[in-house]
């Protein structure tokens, strides 16, 4: 049996997943981890490796991944890793990609390439506390998108409308998604 | 001269900083800057290099960071790296993290350690366009931190309540952000 794909994605086991899904769809549940531990300063390492999807705990990564974040020393760092806000902008700009890609393949759009610059303006006042009035977080994130494929320029501009409503990290941060932080009480 | 530190912080630094920033509030905006170029399938890679801060471009880096977006086999990918959700969540414990280290020394809080362990349930029933009333993004993510410092659990409490009001990653998941997919025209 040959495998047939579109975009670098099985096609066959993309509609097994989707009907998988649609037969029972407490399978769409999943939950994605990482663990965190601050090295000092501006510094801090992420551990990422199991999650729960598909109704199991997936154990498909035998190692884990590992990321550290630091800050440029006009932020107090020595440029350790990139910052926390840039890994958004990469998050972002992957997940848009991806979910490009599979909703490329769902309608028979062959992509040949994509390639995406994003930039993204933050006050540091809110972070510094020095005036309530400005935005803590991102003011506004921008994506452009230099996609080509074997489909015409309408076809491309609905699918990147679509994507935009569906790209769960570009939902994440459209829309407001509640972030609990808990203390772990210690005896 | 000897350098003051508290949490790894030069806090002499972190005071100019502070109060170059209250004489002009211009320094305080920054642009940050992620391009992503699609690899095949579920695979993509992010370069981050230079920002805009401080009233200037930013010149500390001579390399470029990058990183690798993937999925594992039950999401079509081969674990090529962390995927993009997961890599939100990393963002989120390292903001949080270095913005508790931030207001913790402007606090004269002395922290011995922060560990966090965050998870994210989503539902992918709205990626995969399979039910319009399940959010995209994250329902939820929570935050469990086992921190340990020089101060009272009250105090903790409020420096966390207060690092939640604060961390621009946490804002901008919290908060609704715009985020423009803008597709470059081609000739």
């Amino acid at each position: 049996m040959t495998t047939q794909t579109t975009n670098g994605l099985d096609t066959q086991v993309l509609a097994q997943t989707v009907d998988a899904l649609k037969r029972d769809r407490t399978l769409a549940k999943f939950e994605f981890r990482a663990g965190n531990t601050w090295i000092g300063g501006t510094t801090n390492r992420s551990t990422i490796q199991g999650f729960f999807g598909a109704g199991a705990e997936d154990k498909s990564r035998s190692e884990p991944f590992t990321f550290t974040n630091g800050e440029p020393p006009l932020l107090l760092g020595s440029n350790e890793g990139a910052n926390p806000v840039e890994f958004l902008l990469h998050a972002l700009a992957g997940c848009v990609t991806t979910t490009t890609i599979l909703h490329a393949t769902a309608r028979g759009i062959r992509i040949q390439s994509i390639s995406t610059e994003l930039s993204g303006d933050i006050d540091l006042q809110g972070l510094l506390d020095l005036d309530n009035s400005v935005p803590v977080g991102f003011r506004q994130i921008t994506m452009k998108m230099d996609i080509k494929a074997d489909c015409g320029d309408a076809e491309l501009d609905d699918l990147l409308k679509f994507v935009h409503g569906h790209s769960p990290v570009c939902n994440t941060v459209c829309r407001p998604v509640p972030v609990v932080i808990e203390r772990v009480k210690r005896d």
